[in-house]
Parts: C-alpha cells; structure tokens; sequence
C-alpha cells in the first residue's frame, strides 16, 4: 500500500479548470502523488466534463493501488457552488455548467462522498493546510482569470452567492475600454490577469507574445516589457487596498500562473497597496504564495479528508 | 425590578463616541432602557473618558433600580482593540486614547466584567441582534466619518488589526485635494461622510450649510443642494462595488447619522453600486439599518450579556 492511503482507499483530489483538469491522491499530510491531467472538454458539455474528471479520480487511484477505488473525493472547479455542490454561478468557459450538480454526478459515477468547492477557494483551503499560510489572509490567484479567497480563522468566506474573494471583478475608474470575461467594463481582470498583461504588451510594443517572453524580455532589460509587468502589477495593488480595508487581512498571499514572475510582480504591487493605505492597514504583508500550481488540488484533497472525519460534516 | 434587570443587577451597554458618550440598560431581548448621555470629555484624557463612562453606566443602573449596580458592561468605543479591550489604534479624536485598556479601566472602577468593541462592529453586531439582521451582511455607518463591519455566520469580522469593515478609508482615485480624518489623501469618508457632504456643498454653493440644512433644501427642490447629497451617495455606491465583490454580502445596511437622508441616500448609492457590478454581484440589496443611532449602544449591551452567557467566554 502507498504511503497516505488508508485501508478505506485514498482521498482524491479534483482541480477542473477551463482548459484542464487534474487529480491527485492527496495524503492526510497534505502530500501530493500520482497526478494525472487531461484537456478539459469545455465545449462538450457537463456532462463529458464530468465523465473526464471521474476517469481521473480512477485513474489516480488505480495508480496509488487502490483496487477499490478512492476513499473520498474533493473537488475545486470553476464556477460558484450551492452548499450541495451544484453550479450557481458560473462564465461560459464551460459550456452548460450552469446548474450542473457537480458533486451529485461525481457521487453518481463513483460511488463515494464527494465534496466541491469553488477552485480559488479551494486553492486558498490548500495555501492555508499545505502551504504553511496563517489562519487570516487574503489570497489573490493571478493567471488565466483574476480572482481570490478571503480566509478568516481558517476557513474561507463562502458568501452569498459563493463568490467571495472575487478582487478581479471590480471596475477600475482610470482606465477603459477593455470587456472583463465576466462582461464588466474595465475590471482589473481584463488588465492585471495573464490574457491582460498580454494584451496591454501587444498594444504598447505592437506585436503579440505570451507572458513567458515578456517575462523573459523584461527580465533580459527591455524597457517596455518591464512597464506593462510592472504597471499591471500596481494596478493590482491600486484595486486591492478597497479588499484589504475592508477584510484587515494582514497578509495578502499571491498565487497562480502569474504569480511566477516573483517580485516582478509582488514588489510593484506592494509599493503601490502600501502607498494607499494608512495605519493600521499599511503594515499589510504581501507574499508569494507557496504551494503553486498544485493549490486546488491540495484544497480539493483537504475537503475530500473533511469528509471522512467525523464531525459536524458527518 | 425594572424589566430587563435580572436579580444579579441590569447589563449597560456604553457607546463611547468622540462627541458624546451614552449608556443604557439593555434587556436580554434587545430592549433599551434608562439612556443617559454626557458631552465625551475628548480633550481630557483618556481618565477623563472613562470616569465619563463609568458615572454612566452607574446613572443607568441607579434609574433601573440596580442598587448594586450592573451585573455586566458592554462597550462600543471608538478606536481599534486587542482581545483584552486595549485599544491599538485611534485617531486624534480622544486625545491619549491609543493604549489605553479600557475593559480593564473600567472594570476597576465598576467591579463587574467588561466586554469592549469598536463602535462601528458593536454597532453592526446591534444591527444583527436587535434590528432584525440576516446572518451575512455589510454594514456601513455613514456619519462623523465613514465607517463599516463585515458580518459573516452572525460575528463580526475583526481583521487583523481590529478594523475590518473599514470601507471609507480607501482612495477615489477621480477626486483630490482633501485629507482623511486618518491622515490618508481623497478617502471615501473626506466627501462622502457628513462634514465631507458639507464641504462640498460649502465648495459648490459658496456658503457653509449644515448637513439637516442642505437636506431640507434638497427636499424642497434646489437643485445643487439635491446634487451635491447625489452625488456623494454616488461616490459610496461607487466605492462599494470592491467590498461586495470581496465578501459577497448580499446586503448592505446603511446606518449612521447621515442615513437619516433616507432614500436620498440609499436610492442613488444601490444605482451607481449596482452599475457598477455583474452577477452574481448585482443583486445585493441596499438597505437602510433599522436601529438608528442606538445600535452601538444595542451592540455593546449583547456584548455584556455575553459576558454573562455560559460558554466560550467563561
């Protein structure tokens, strides 16, 4: 038997994204094996979405030994859940996820406890258990989209409609005419997200790279490279300082994709948060998030171990 | 006996304000009695403050009848407090406040147990308790300044430096020239609180009206004085949108004394919020609170009754 599975089976990690998704055996130790991903099939409807991230959970658990299948399984997905896993909210990355009942298919295909989970939440579940990060502390996913957590003495701000921590969706005044994904006008996603920083470099340089180039150029002393990392970056700063006012976080935790760049990111976007705000608030921390691109699926992993405790839950 | 005053002597809440301080005797049922009032003696020290409010708190229980005086005390106060009722931040509006232990002052002078909040939290947690409150909701108390309080599973968030909620110190980055009551450039509170929505009017029509003034004009149809109180309750409405999308309330209740203008307020405010934001945003309502200028006092009353409560705290 596999380190972190029990006799029950092991506890499965879900993370379903708009491109792709992933599973892991996720020990109780916050440990992470035998990972396997596939292309999420975002056009092809719930149910293949739902078909695609079950053969996953088998696949990872055949992987660590268990001819039984998992234990338990967690899920962090796209999308805003009701507390019985079902899509309340969701963008059209997923075609048809609205009203998916996510928790309830996956039960379905598997045959065990499944619980889910919005995947920035669930990410920030997975920063605070595996990643070492303290019990208050806002968390900022920046990649694909732009989005957040707010975790207060240890658990994440569900919400009203499951959405907290969504920092990305807010409109920043000195700036126009860009249409956030969530079709809002000139919210900081559409600016300081990696698609933003992309396009912002592809309107000042005139021609079009991914951020790993411009990354890397603006590493290598191109002036113009650096300006749109660094200026995305203060923006995020600008629009933050409303979150961290109202929430008195004490540490704002950056992570996803972008969060890559490390202090090309963090350093402008600290100088600029700090710059706004007075005592008691300017004291705030701003960190590189630890636990990287595997967040979701440490968090889905933990939710998957919830189940199986006893408690309240059970 | 009085009703409200069990055999072990009445609870008093205190609202301890930069003006004036208030106690009251505070039923278990969220009913208030007795209320006694005294000019806050803001230029004293922070002694002074506290004799104010224990001779209070004593005048209420004496005129309930409480010849041993109150069983527990609750306390609203302006400033920001460790869990010890010590006060960590405060602005120059009581004059030695910063570091002052005032559960600790108080309970030596009175005797009894002593709970101790920021004014704006106790008045959020009154809301809940007394005013009829959902279990998640923004409060936001517009006033002297431009306060807030996150309520989340019916407790108030109190951040890491006790100020949570603190929606009114945030920069509007299309207006300037005017400085915080905190020291920071173009906050919310400089033009949106009600000296701010004075000056203002003071700036546009060239004459110093007071805010129950302006109103009365606005009401009866001049239009720069209606424009001038639009347009702040714009700029909140305005402001807001990050800290719905940051915790996702639901509702916002506005109160302080500035909420008197009623719909005047609350109507433009939710237009320009709800302009501002996409689902699953948008349908947060706006509303007005319903404890008026007592809920602070309300707050710090369940706060000593607390105090009396078998559980945690004991």
């Amino acid at each position: 038997m596999t380190a972190g599975v029990s006799a029950a089976g092991p506890v499965v990690g879900v993370d379903i994204g708009g491109t792709k998704t992933a599973a892991a055996v996720v020990g109780p130790d916050g440990t992470l094996a035998h990972r396997v991903e596939a292309p999420t099939p975002a056009r092809g409807g719930a149910e293949a979405v739902l078909d695609t991230a079950a053969g996953l959970v088998a696949e990872a658990a055949a992987r660590a030994g268990a001819a039984g299948g998992p234990a338990a399984v967690g899920v962090g997905s796209a999308g805003a859940f009701d507390d019985h896993g079902v899509v309340v909210h969701a963008t059209d990355h997923l075609a048809g996820w609205h009203g998916t009942d996510v928790a309830g298919g996956l039960r379905g295909r598997l045959g065990v406890p499944v619980a889910v989970e919005n995947d920035v939440h669930a990410a920030a579940l997975g920063e605070h258990w595996a990643g070492g990060a303290p019990e208050r502390f806002l968390f900022v996913a920046v990649g694909t989209g732009l989005g957040g957590a707010v975790v207060s003495d240890g658990g994440v701000l569900r919400g009203a409609s499951g959405m907290a921590g969504s920092v990305g969706h807010v409109r920043i005044p000195t700036l126009a005419h860009r249409v956030c994904s969530c079709g809002g006008a000139d919210h900081l996603e559409a600016f300081a997200s990696g698609p933003g920083i992309e396009l912002t470099y592809a309107e000042v340089a005139g021609r079009s790279l991914g951020l790993r180039e411009i990354a890397r150029l603006a590493s290598a002393g191109d002036t113009v490279a650096a300006r749109v990392i660094r200026e995305a970056a203060e923006l995020v700063g600008e629009s933050l300082a409303s979150a961290v006012v109202t929430i008195d976080p004490g540490l704002v935790l950056i992570g996803g994709g972008v969060s890559g760049l490390g202090t090309a990111l963090t350093a402008p976007l600290a100088e600029r948060l700090h710059a706004d705000l007075r005592p008691p608030f300017a004291g705030v921390r701003v960190e590189l998030a630890r636990t990287g691109a595997d967040a979701a699926l440490l968090g889905a992993g933990r939710l998957g171990h919830e189940l199986l405790e006893p408690g309240p839950r059970d």
